[in-house]
């Protein structure tokens, strides 16, 4: 029910052989691209997405590696012939930075801006049937956020208590769907009669740029996968990343292993860190379900079994 | 003397197997880049040149495909220590496109933009030391430029003119550089009294995004190497890339047989093109000196001996 897609793992610089950190996710039929870095729509036809499928942007923060490839991923869509209007959301200052970046961008379908404000906490950004993404502000140099996609999942249905209503069977999906569904002969029907406790359902959080912090601790509590950045990987260079406002690996070890999350994937590696797999097995120590990020590393993360 | 590398020859988008059209040049101790797009600062690194090598940038026009890889071209070289001054150079606009698109970009050098006139004709760039970068407009559907990077050679030193007119030995250097030069009691000796007459330099022209037209086919003449567009391999597409203010193979092979250009690349390929080795056969039956640009495509250009 969601696939995830990491583009690049990369921070600060394209390399000739890294690119720059992004994810594209498949929820339903919503594509959402998280963050635009140069050369992001080249390591998307590189995984054969489409790029005009992608129908949400979400910016973590205004740097160059996370959002210079917008202009030209915009113009790529346009000639892939999107023509559905895109939502992209970022920090403020949004309406002033895109236009910019996209001065030479003529489109044939509508860019819509959306402002995210770090005084607002945990937001929601939007909601796309089950879907709702949330964003909630980290601890950068500049404003940053971090990103949370769940996918919720109804109750279980109960065919029994339905015939007991004498609920029409053609109605029984719509049920699942929505809060109530009208018969034929103008009856009302009420989901939550039919459907039992809400379920588990999926969650993926993303998170670059930030030094730890409760924010980000709490929200990848219970995630299905969480992607968050270890910019440095040995631990002595944790002065450089408080610095900069990245986080070593160690430090992002520590973190999820008290949050917890079921998957672990570290990216935006700086350009000084060739060989992340060196600092690997260290962090399994503290936490084993970390893995390396790297481009076109995937996953499809479905709904458990009952 | 001049070494030349075709970082990309693609048009329009990057693919993920084809960069965008750029050339580096290097000219003595000189490292010019013509058009940025986006990912041209990765194909420069595959190509190992050194990013902050780069001391004038040259902008053929403003569509996003030519310029758009500059923020972070631009942030690379400052990441790799360039200090010193850069030079751009681009059409009428340039004031307001750069800064829009840099407009996250903060630099440890700075950078100098120069506009072109497409009213101005053939027009000298600029000189550095024996090289002079000429601009001259061409057709396409907003201004753009052609460029002709000329290195001068002097005539040949002439030792015994030189002991005839006593010039001490130790200033045989400097007259072949430079038009006098001063002996230790004050006697002025004039380059012109030693050398013979100036002899046939290098001369490389770079043109895309244009229709055959008679100003680039003029400026080809005598040209060591003409880097030159084709956006279309098959003449079926002449009414398409006459729309479009391109050229087919056929229209830049017979443009190069007029002007006879020593070497012709062909590059700026249409995303619609995968194959151009498809439509060479022809061309070169047109004109023999045409080859296909590729990424790393590289040349060495020497004076020749006397």
């Amino acid at each position: 029910m969601v696939d995830i897609v990491l583009l690049g793992c990369g921070g600060t610089m394209p390399l000739k052989d890294r690119w720059l950190t992004s994810a594209f996710i498949r929820c339903q039929k919503t594509g959402i691209l998280i963050d635009c870095g140069e050369g992001t729509q080249i390591a998307a036809a590189q995984q054969h997405i489409s790029r005009s499928s992608i129908d949400v942007i979400l910016l973590t923060h205004f740097h160059a590696d996370h959002v210079s490839g917008l202009p030209g991923l915009l113009l790529t869509m346009g000639n892939e012939g999107r023509t559905e209007p895109v939502d992209i959301y970022g920090p403020e200052g949004i309406s002033s930075v895109i236009p910019a970046l996209c001065i030479l961008v003529t489109l044939p379908f509508e860019v819509r801006l959306h402002e995210l404000h770090e005084d607002a906490g945990l937001q929601t950004v939007c909601r796309i049937d089950s879907l709702c993404i949330e964003a909630f502000p980290v601890v950068h140099r500049i404003p940053c956020f971090g990103f949370r996609l769940t996918l919720s999942r109804c109750g279980k249905f109960n065919p029994e208590r339905a015939r007991e209503l004498n609920i029409p069977v053609y109605l029984w999906g719509e049920l699942q769907k929505n809060e109530t569904a009208t018969g034929p002969d103008g009856t009302v029907y009420r989901a939550a009669d039919v459907l039992g406790a809400p379920r588990r359902g999926i969650s993926v959080l993303y998170s670059t740029d930030t030094r730890p912090n409760g924010q980000l601790e709490q929200a990848m509590q219970g995630c299905d996968l969480a992607i968050i950045e270890g910019m440095f990987g040995d631990d002595e260079k944790r002065e450089r990343a408080a610095e900069t406002m990245h986080m070593t690996f160690p430090e992002a070890a520590f973190m999820a292993a008290r949050a917890k999350p079921a998957r672990v994937w570290l990216t935006h590696f700086s350009p000084s860190l060739p060989d992340p797999e060196t600092y690997l097995p260290d962090v399994q120590q503290i936490y084993p379900a970390i893995e390396l990020g790297f481009s076109g590393k995937s996953l499809n993360l479905r709904y458990p079994e009952d």
